[in-house]
C-alpha cells in the first residue's frame, strides 16, 4: 500500500491549509442512482450482502470516482453495523429503511449490550477499509464513518426508523439513567470502531448525528452532544503533523454550531438549513465545515446547479477550511450527469490560478 | 350568538395585555387520540366526511373541551380545503397522508387555478365556523386557520406529502416563475379563505407554514417568508382595539424569526426546536409567541410533563405574550390523561394571586 497520496486536497481543507481548488465529495456518492450499482446489488442480492462482503464494498465504493472527479472516496458501509453486531440483527425491508430483530426497549435490554470486537464482529468493515486503501492506492483519501452514539439509540429503541420518536423521548423522559446507559455504551463502541477504521487504513473519519435535530435544545444538549465532544476528545487520532481529521455531521445542528466547533474536532458538517457564512461566522474559524448544499438542487437543470454551487461557494467565502459536500445524502432518482456538473463546478468556480 | 366572550385570556396574551394565567390550547386538540372521536369518525365514515359537515366539525371541534380546560377552540378542518376547492381533488390513504388526484405540475396547470369562491366552494368551512360560533356561546374564542401558500403548493405539485419535495424544488429551480404565480394565486386565496373565516366568526388566525423549514434559507426567502409577509400586512382584520389576532405558525422556522417578527402579524408559532427565551429575544418584544413543547412530552410520565412544561415556561420567563402550545400537533397513539395533566399544569404554574 503506498502512503503517498496524490490528491491531498480534503485533507489540506480538512486542517484549513491552503489548496489548488475546494475539494468536494458527496453523501451517499456510491448509491442507487448510479446503473453500475444497480447492477452489482442485483448480483449480490441485498445492501447487507455487498455491505458484508469486502471486494464487493470495495467495488461499488469506487464507483463514482471512475465517473467523477471527486476528492475523497467514502467507505461502503451502513450506520447501524454497530448494533447489528451487538446482536440486534439489523434488516431491512423495502421502502421502509432499516430495521433490528431485537430492539433495546428495557433496562435490562441494555444490561446485555457490551462493545463489539472490532476485529472479529466488525472485521468485514476493517477487511473493507485494507481492500479499498490497497485499490485506491493513493488517488484519494478514504473516509471512514459510525453512526453517533444518540443516532445508533434512536434506531435500537425504535426498532426502525421513526417519525416521532416516541419510544426513545419515552426513555429519555422517564429513565433517563438507563439510555445514558444505552449511550455511554454506543460512545464506547463509536470511539473503538472509528479507531480500528483509522488503523486499517481510514484517513479522515465522520460521525452521522442523523437524528441530532430531533431533540430540542435542552435534549440535545444532554442526549447527544456530550456523546458527541466525548468521542472528539477521546477517539485518538496521531499527533498534530498527522492527525486523521474527524467530522461531526449533523442534519439540524445549526443550534448547536458554537458549542460543536468546541468539541475538539477538526470539521463539522451542516446541513442545508444554515448558511456557510452565518455557520463560519458562529464557529469562529475553529473548525473546517463541510456543506451545504441542498441534494435536491440535484433535480434541477445544469444551470440551475452551477447557480446554487455558486451560492454556497459565495456564502462560504474566501480562504480555505471549506469542504464542499450536500447537506444530507442523495436519493436513487438523481441523475448522474448532474454529479458531474456539480463536482466540475466546484473546482472551475474555485481553482486558484 | 352572544359577542360576550367568558375566557378572553388567548386573545389578551396575543395582544401581549396581562393575563391570569398562561393561555393553553393543543394543535391537533380534537383528533384521533380520543376515543369519542374515533366514534364520530367511524359513524361519518372518514375524516373529510366529518371536516364537509357542520354539525360533526362542531361536534369533534368541541369535543377536547369537554374533557378539558383548553382555553381556545380551534376549527375541526383540514390545511388543504383551498386546493380542494380549486379543483384538484383532496383524497386520503390510510397511512399515507393527504393526495391529491389532479396536482399542478406546469405552467399550464397553474394558469387553470382560480381562487375559488368562499361562500359556495369552501361554504362549508364558514357554516362551520358559524355552528361552533353558536355552540360555543361565548366558552372560549374560537380558531380559524389556512395553510401558507408554500405548504399548500407543496402539496399541490407533489400531490401529497413528501420526503424530499423533489418536484417542488425542481420547479422552484427550473422555472421559478411558475411557481411564484403558483403561490401568488394561493396568497390571494389564503387572504380571501381567512377573511371570511373571520366575517364567519372565527375570533383567532392561524396559518401553518408546515414545510417551510425543508428550505434553504435563501429559498424560504423566495418562495414562502414574501408570502406569509403579504398574508399578515393585507389580511384585513379590524382597528387596533378589537383586531382579529394572527399566528404564523412554521416547522423549522428559527432562522426567520427576526423577518416573521416583522411580518406584522401579531403572533409567531415556534417548533421545540427553539428555545423560548431565545425566540423572545430575537422577536424583540414586536410579537406574541405561541408554543413549543415537544408534542412527544406527552408519551412521558405525568411527572415527566410537568417539568417540561416548567422548563418551557421559564424558558419564556415573566410577562405576558406567551400561548402555551405544543411545537407541533398530537398524534393518535396519546393518552387523553396526560393532555389534562399538561393543561393543568399551564395554568397552575402560571397562575397569579
Amino acid at each position: 500500500m503506498s502512503n503517498t497520496l496524490r490528491n491531498d486536497r480534503l485533507l489540506r481543507a480538512l486542517k484549513r491549509q491552503p489548496v489548488d481548488c475546494t475539494p468536494v465529495w458527496l453523501m451517499r456518492q456510491a448509491g442507487r442512482y448510479l446503473p453500475e450499482y444497480r447492477a452489482t446489488r442485483a448480483k449480490a442480492g441485498s445492501f447487507l450482502a455487498m455491505a458484508k462482503n469486502p471486494e464487493i464494498a470495495c467495488e461499488v465504493t469506487l464507483q463514482p470516482l471512475a465517473r467523477f472527479d471527486l476528492d475523497a472516496a467514502i467507505l461502503f458501509s451502513d450506520i447501524l453495523t454497530i448494533p447489528d453486531a451487538m446482536g440486534l440483527e439489523l434488516y431491512f425491508v423495502d421502502g421502509e429503511g432499516p430495521k433490528f430483530r431485537h430492539p433495546v426497549r428495557s433496562a435490562a435490554d441494555v444490561e446485555k449490550l457490551a462493545v463489539p470486537d472490532m476485529e472479529t464482529e466488525l472485521r468485514y468493515v476493517m477487511d473493507a477499509v485494507r481492500v479499498i486503501r490497497r485499490e485506491l492506492d493513493g488517488k484519494v483519501p478514504l473516509i471512514g464513518f459510525s453512526g453517533s452514539p444518540w443516532t445508533l439509540a434512536c434506531y435500537m429503541v425504535e426498532g426502525g426508523g421513526s417519525k416521532d420518536f416516541a419510544r426513545i423521548k419515552a426513555m429519555a423522559l422517564n429513565d433517563p439513567a438507563t439510555l445514558h446507559r444505552l449511550l455511554s455504551i454506543n460512545t464506547d463502541s463509536v470511539i473503538a470502531y472509528l479507531a480500528a477504521q483509522r488503523a486499517a487504513g481510514a484517513q479522515v473519519l465522520q460521525v452521522f448525528d442523523t437524528w441530532g435535530g430531533v431533540l430540542s435544545p435542552a435534549m440535545y444538549r444532554e442526549f447527544s452532544l456530550p456523546y458527541l465532544t466525548r468521542i472528539a476528545r477521546e477517539l485518538p487520532r496521531g499527533d498534530i503533523q498527522e492527525r486523521t481529521p474527524l467530522i461531526l455531521f449533523g442534519k439540524g445542528n445549526a443550534a448547536h454550531l458554537e458549542a460543536l466547533a468546541d468539541s475538539g474536532a477538526e470539521a463539522i458538517g451542516v446541513d442545508w438549513l444554515v448558511e456557510l457564512s452565518e455557520a463560519r461566522r458562529r464557529t469562529g474559524g475553529k473548525v473546517a465545515l463541510q456543506g451545504n448544499l441542498d441534494p435536491a438542487v440535484l433535480y434541477g437543470s445544469p444551470e440551475a446547479i452551477h447557480e446554487q454551487v455558486r451560492n454556497v461557494l459565495a456564502s462560504y467565502g474566501q480562504g480555505s477550511g471549506h469542504v464542499f459536500n450536500l447537506g444530507h445524502g442523495m436519493s436513487p432518482d438523481m441523475d448522474p450527469e448532474h454529479v458531474g456538473v456539480l463536482v466540475d463546478a466546484v473546482h472551475a468556480l474555485t481553482a486558484r490560478a
